[in-house]
């Protein structure tokens, strides 16, 4: 299609030729037929076709008929690398995924080369999908400006600072320095731009704020952040600092730099109109936030009160896919389910939000998000004359945005350039090996696989992944019996031979989590109410795992079991019941008296338990003691039996089961 | 790949070998890699793929590697023939996109080829992304079965019954005719369920509904009906009949016989608890609801009360497409976001609704929904190893639900059965001629297009369109004058050459509508609050468009004026602003008496006007006769000019101006 130039034309790299250009300029110029002139990375000029193909001879013309043109989507809110996690688990609650799957397939997979390739593959799909420029937030962010450059995509990729320990950094102190060599490497790169990312309010300190705002600021870049995604982090930043999240952004001065607001699920009026009056971009994620239960972000008032809200797909963990034509449908269709009004967010406003918008989000509108001469060659063309999106329609001038919007696909992107560069021709992915990212993907994937399901399998390393607890090995010997004579109790209690030297009081709930395998022991999490000093209580929780334990009977009746683990549970109970999924599960609860003795040289705990709920009434005597030798418990064993004896409780009377089972059964709760 | 069957063999005409196979029966069995032999149109086994090579020879082996295998998904309520108007208008409110394009259009091009044709479009877009059934409501139904049996497709065809005059009945009497006709017609069509589809509550009488009921359950069809899709319709039963709509079902004995009730968003607990014990089926349509601003159902609710919900995509018209991938993941997202738990409709029951769910809720599920010996072969396959559905993870049972619902796209489908027939091979649509249906509706659309484009260019024809007004032609004489002293014109008002016939009073608040096109004429609505008996107010509403007007100024200052269309106006001043989006609205009012007079023997209507709001303390006289030629019209401006001296007007106090322009300049309102 090459032809000599005639003496009035200028000469140019492409002319994108006979299409529906959807330009998102300022006018919102439709042209049909429409051109676009390429020299380079930049538009040099946006017209009609004919009069594009008059002025322009073009080395390379795309023949744009039966297509859309229009700006190259935006997506402003994502984390690249996840795509490798996607469909590890779904439909749980925030922190079962996170602390339950995501959080220790982190911590053991996440390296340089887990983040080049997840960033690898998630711009193959973006790319497929319309998408030539993201806002990038996650761990050895160097890597995934690699993967993207390497592609040839335009991106922010923001390195996560935060105050706890992370994939690439023990402290956030290294993570700072960390993205000030980032950004000073990458500065005035053509599609890169390094920017600090602290992760949210609750994961960061003001300092981190502060410092990361001050280099934002000093190399004019970005900053990306989460903010107000989930209705709890918002109300427990308002308890502990009495300002809402935004409103603290702004007092803290972190919104005198370029901010992109990731969520912004849950902000009032009062932080809309700051978003709006400083310039914070805003990405919103619908897919995400629906799936992770977070909410619906005030779209329609966000966009009518100014603000530059663009779309983003959140990571692949989360959303599954990196499908932008999905977010876009969403960012229409909620606001008018939710405001029950159907004119808001109308088809041309979506297409903003995915264009112009999600640039004005990025602080990046100076470059893209519009077709507009001098702009960069960021582009793409949707085939619009697919069964699915026929027939068309002209009555209204807005007809060409709902087709965008409504009913077209990702799958239905056909060309895609990025930086003036030709990346996907008729839908064929023309940068990146794609079968040999694919193939290492899989196999990365099988061994995260394989991590998981051993994991999975093990109740105790499921423990150790979420509570960093120490495995213990232990023998305690017990004796236990049913105490029919309190007189007799307390008279063995005061007798010379022994010596109280700690009394406690406290009600114990616990609730056991019983496993398909008995193999896998029994998991207690307890709520041990101690009454402290004047009679005030505190609660203490814990989890105990007992591995299936090894039982010797003793002539006097003391049983003696071993191995258990335990660490304090600073999760809910729910929580644990969902990352654990038990089989049964069984409350017990007791009142407990425990009496710390000295007997022959040895301690002891002596305990007197009455049980809360039926059988009303009941006590029970139960003795314990630590152990660390089949010797020693063989001693103890027969000093227990003969403390049951000073207490009162006579053979018949001993008791062999644990309070679980006898007073559970097979009921599910007392 | 036909080899001859060993002796051990069973022939069977399609054997779909080595795929995941996800057959939502009642234990949720999921067969990795498994097969499904077909013989006919059913099922004969489901099983590990090895077993089923070995024990069937098949006439046709489908490889179905890297696909899953699952039960064709079920559209559970659409209007087909309405593909043909998708795109037509959007983001618009439901009245104005129904009063205003849709039922305009329809009136005007709903006929037997346009259901035909419609709903074969339909169909084709349904085959291609995975659908195998359906549940249609429309006119003409007996096309849409017709093109759904040529296509090979699965469906309910339910005629529409509606108190009001439709495009294929003038009265419901008609419509019951055609409806019995077509149920006795289809009865035991292998494909085709013939059905009575009575509109809704609102759009039906009881009458109607008993009579559709008697019918459903002597032929032992279900039925189909729209309920509480919208707040305001449920509120107006409420008042009505004093009875939530569903209750009022239940009452008059409309749920004795199936039922399927789309919608369903606005349901309490006592009607989803009705829904659930009475086996009603319901179809959900999420994109749909949120479109037109409805609301969302409350579908976690529904499937935890045991309600039998599938997933709808409603008409094309309101969506913009037919693809149930996009369905079912909102269907699965919007319930989490909405209950703030991530955890309710996981993707597993999102499945369940596409699938067996959906066959419950259309009274099918004898036969279809899900993979099952002695069930119809309606079988889909789906590529899930594509770029954006990759990589795989094995480590919850539920991974491949999420894939399903959370990532794989209407074009991932890749083979299609229905009844036992292969219709969709690779992606390549078997049946149908896909070329020729698309270039007729093409065609169709371009005729409505332009009927829409000379429709929507004139306000009168929208006016008319709308309002069934009649036009008519007119002259009117007018004079008018600032009144400086009112003894003057009440002096002149008692003058003995001149008799009042009537007195009125009143405060009029019109709303003009200013258009672009100045040879539009301009639009007016006028709040006319007549004072009547004992003072009491009664507002009229009337819509008036002012054509073009051709002015003579005569000496004596009266101009004549001329062309006007009044009538009623019925609807709400926010409907005719969106209907007929003008460029400028203007408003003005004022309190009029009106004095009819009697003078040399013609009538004149005598004004005295005072503006409402600024400026404050100003009258005006004006004087109206109409008129029916240019002759009477002269003779009437002399006379205006001998009354306007009478009343006290001088010659520099006449006005020419209307009160529009006089009072509001560039002001937006006054």
């Amino acid at each position: 299609m090459v032809k000599p130039p005639t003496p009035a034309q200028e000469t140019v790299d492409i002319l994108l030729d006979s299409g529906l250009v959807v330009t998102m300029d300022a006018d919102r110029r439709v042209l049909d037929p429409g051109g676009v002139a390429i020299r380079g990375n930049a538009i040099v000029a946006v017209g009609p076709a004919e009069e594009m193909r008059a002025r322009y001879a073009a080395e390379c013309v795309v023949d744009c008929r039966q297509q859309v043109v229009m700006p190259g989507i935006i997506n402003t809110h994502t984390h690249l690398p996840m795509s490798i996690l996607r469909g590890l688990a779904d439909d749980l609650r925030l922190d079962v995924w996170l602390h339950g799957y995501i959080l220790p397939v982190e911590r053991e997979f996440v390296n340089p080369e887990f983040c080049f390739l997840g960033a690898t593959l998630a711009c193959a799909e973006m790319l497929r999908g319309g998408t030539t420029c993201f806002a990038d937030m996650y761990y050895y962010e160097e890597e995934v400006a690699w993967a993207a450059a390497e592609a040839g995509m335009r991106g922010i990729c923001g390195e996560t600072v935060m105050k706890f320990p992370t994939p690439d950094a023990l402290t956030y102190e290294e993570s700072l320095q960390y993205v000030a060599d980032f950004v000073g490497r990458w500065k005035g790169h053509e599609l890169i731009v390094a920017a600090p990312a602290p992760h949210s309010l609750y994961m960061c300190t003001a300092e981190i704020l502060q410092q990361t705002t001050a280099l934002a600021r000093e190399h004019d870049v970005p900053q990306l952040i989460h903010v107000s995604e989930t209705a709890d982090e918002v109300e427990a930043w308002l308890e502990q600092t009495n300002m809402r999240p935004t409103r603290w952004l702004e007092e803290m001065g972190v919104l005198d730099s370029k901010v992109t607001a990731a969520h912004c699920v849950h902000v009032n009026s009062e932080e809309i109109h700051i978003l709006a009056e400083r310039g914070t971009g805003v990405a919103h994620n619908p897919t995400s936030n629906l799936k992770l239960a977070s909410g619906i972000a005030p779209v329609a008032e966000m966009l009518a009160t100014g603000v530059a809200v663009g779309v983003g797909t959140d990571g692949a963990a989360s959303n599954n896919d990196l499908n932008m034509f999905e977010e876009v449908r969403l960012a229409a269709l909620l606001p008018k389910g939710v405001t029950r009004s159907p004119v808001v967010v109308p088809a041309q406003e979506a297409v903003a939000m995915a264009t112009i918008y999600g640039a004005r989000a990025l602080h990046l509108d100076h470059l893209i998000g519009s077709l507009e001469p001098g702009k960069r060659a960021d582009i793409i063309t949707v085939s619009t004359e697919r069964l699915h999106n026929l027939p068309h329609y002209e009555t209204t001038g807005e007809n060409v945005y709902s087709r965008l919007v409504y009913t077209a696909q990702a799958s239905d992107v056909h060309h895609v350039l990025v930086n003036g560069k030709h990346m996907v021709d008729e839908g064929d992915l023309l940068v990146l090996n794609e079968a040999h990212v694919l193939e290492q993907a899989r196999n990365l994937a099988r061994r995260i696989n394989k991590f998981f399901l051993a994991h999975e399998k093990s109740i105790l390393d499921k423990l150790v992944s979420i509570g960093g607890l120490e495995q213990q090995e232990m023998f305690e010997v017990q004796g236990k019996g049913r105490l029919r004579d309190e007189e007799a109790f307390r008279a063995g209690l005061a007798h010379p031979v022994l010596r109280i030297t700690r009394h406690t009081s406290r009600d114990q709930y616990d609730t056991y989590f019983v496993f398909a395998d008995p193999g896998q022991g029994r998991l207690r999490y307890r709520e041990d109410n101690v009454v402290g000093a004047e009679d005030r209580v505190y609660p203490i929780y814990s989890l105990t795992l007992t591995g299936p334990s090894k039982e010797a009977v003793y002539e006097n009746s003391v049983v003696l079991s071993r191995s258990r683990f335990t660490a304090p549970a600073d999760r809910s109970l729910r929580f644990y019941r969902e990352y654990f999924s038990p089989e049964r599960v069984i409350e017990v609860g007791k009142h407990r008296e425990r009496y710390h003795i000295r007997y022959q040289g040895l301690d002891f705990a002596v305990n007197l338990d009455r049980p809360l709920g039926p059988p009303e009434g009941e006590a029970f005597v139960e003795i314990k003691s630590r152990t660390w030798s089949q010797q020693d418990a063989l001693r103890k064993a027969g000093l227990i039996g003969e403390l049951l004896a000073m207490f009162g409780i006579s053979p018949e009377d001993v008791v062999r089961e644990e309070y679980v089972d006898l007073f559970a059964g097979d009921e599910e709760s007392r």
